[in-house]
């Protein structure tokens, strides 16, 4: 119940969009992570109708609440953030990286009840971002960590990073679990039958070591041979050991 | 250095990709977050020279490599990790969330000389995703965290998000330092000017409290009001407390 309140609390807010292609990429991106709530301030209409309408447009975007303003799309959210590439203002508003501001949002939307808050997060439109009137309707600024050469991100992609970095999770583990590694009893098999390939082959003649069997079972060890793949490299090694000791035989 | 050493260790290798818009989205989110060497294999021809030819199109782009199959793309490589949306079909590979996954690519790309290897990242086609085939060139699989309802990601926005987990930085701290916080003597002078207006203004008769000047004092002190805007306070009080004062006055 927890995580629902949390993805029902956050508003992706996307203000003056143009393109429909990046109002349905940014849709997608809120589908893709578990958010619901897109609202439009003031989209290039063509591009709001057009993306609305296009086959596969998601119920994100069917369900998309439209403003005349960005004051009126946040009103009812106790924290609003802003999302800038930076640079290309003088800013006025604290500035956080993603990873640091993700955090500040991820605890704002897990707090329980009465603390718990709607929370905005604001994207500009592709080619001018937010404006300082935009900024002003917010508690601090967001940043993407993009290399210095290339900060401008596509508005579909930028959505889609945040909402990433709002739901991954610190503490995952793997999902599989740690591959089960055959026993030293299946090993040992397996290292009697590549010791007897490599003998019936000739190699331990032609290179032979003070501690040649030693050195194949330190061979086979090294490899942590997956549990599952025993009976596999048990069959390849007795066939070639077969193949070896009977070169004259049809194949069997 | 080492971070320039790290982003060119990487290989993007998008596999059999047919729409432009989509290649043209994967190039600059690489360039967005500081990765050069893209890899294409097997591409929808018209998909590449449109992408390519684009206006805008990115160096990285410009520069992509073309191979006929994934085992060529990749030869190069010591870790080829595939991405999967999962649950499309059985795996036979470990398979690891983004965030751990992520974790294991960037110590593979952050190790120094003998140790560091070239990491190749595989993206499948936007409709098929990587094969079996494709899979079985690959070390592990990569999944990017999902809700279950729509687990599909767009493969603009999923290579922008991979590679933003690849160069995030979990000890990220504040760009902007702490906001400065007026000091306890401007707090004060704050103080007076507030009580003085709220005196005359008829509330603290109205209102009146046993410890009327401590509950002001804290009040303010609650703000955590920033340095910058001490001379502000004062002034909007000042104003107000004047006009309290002299109602009849004309504006000064």
């Amino acid at each position: 119940m927890a995580a629902q309140t949390r993805f029902d609390l956050l508003r992706v807010v996307l203000v003056a969009t143009r393109n429909p292609l990046n109002l349905g990429a940014a849709a997608r991106a809120m589908s893709n992570f578990g958010f619901v709530r897109l609202r439009v301030v003031n989209p290039y209409q063509v591009a709001f109708r057009e993306a609305r309408s296009a086959i596969g447009a998601s119920e994100v975007l069917k369900n998309a609440e439209e403003y005349g303003t960005v004051a009126e799309a946040v009103a009812d959210c106790t924290l609003v953030v802003g999302t800038t590439a930076v640079g290309h203002r003088e800013l006025q508003h604290p500035l956080r990286r993603l990873e640091d501001g993700g955090r500040l949002i991820r605890k704002q939307l897990g707090r329980k009840q009465a603390g718990a808050g709607r929370v905005a997060l604001v994207f500009g439109s592709e080619k001018f971002g937010l404006s300082n009137e935009d900024f002003s309707h917010c508690h601090w600024l967001l940043h993407i960590p993009t290399s210095e050469e290339n900060i401008s991100m596509n508005l579909g992609q930028a959505v889609a990073v945040c909402l990433y970095e709002l739901v991954r999770d610190a503490k995952a583990v793997r999902l599989t679990e740690k591959q089960a590694v055959a026993t030293a009893g299946e090993i040992e098999r397996i290292t009697d039958l590549l010791r007897d390939a490599m003998c019936a082959s000739g190699y331990l003649k032609r290179r032979p070591t003070r501690d040649g069997e030693e050195r194949v079972r330190r061979l086979l060890r090294r490899l942590g041979l997956p549990a599952r793949d025993v009976r596999a490299w048990l069959g390849i090694l007795r066939q070639i050991l077969w193949k070896l000791r009977h070169p004259e035989s049809p194949a069997r």
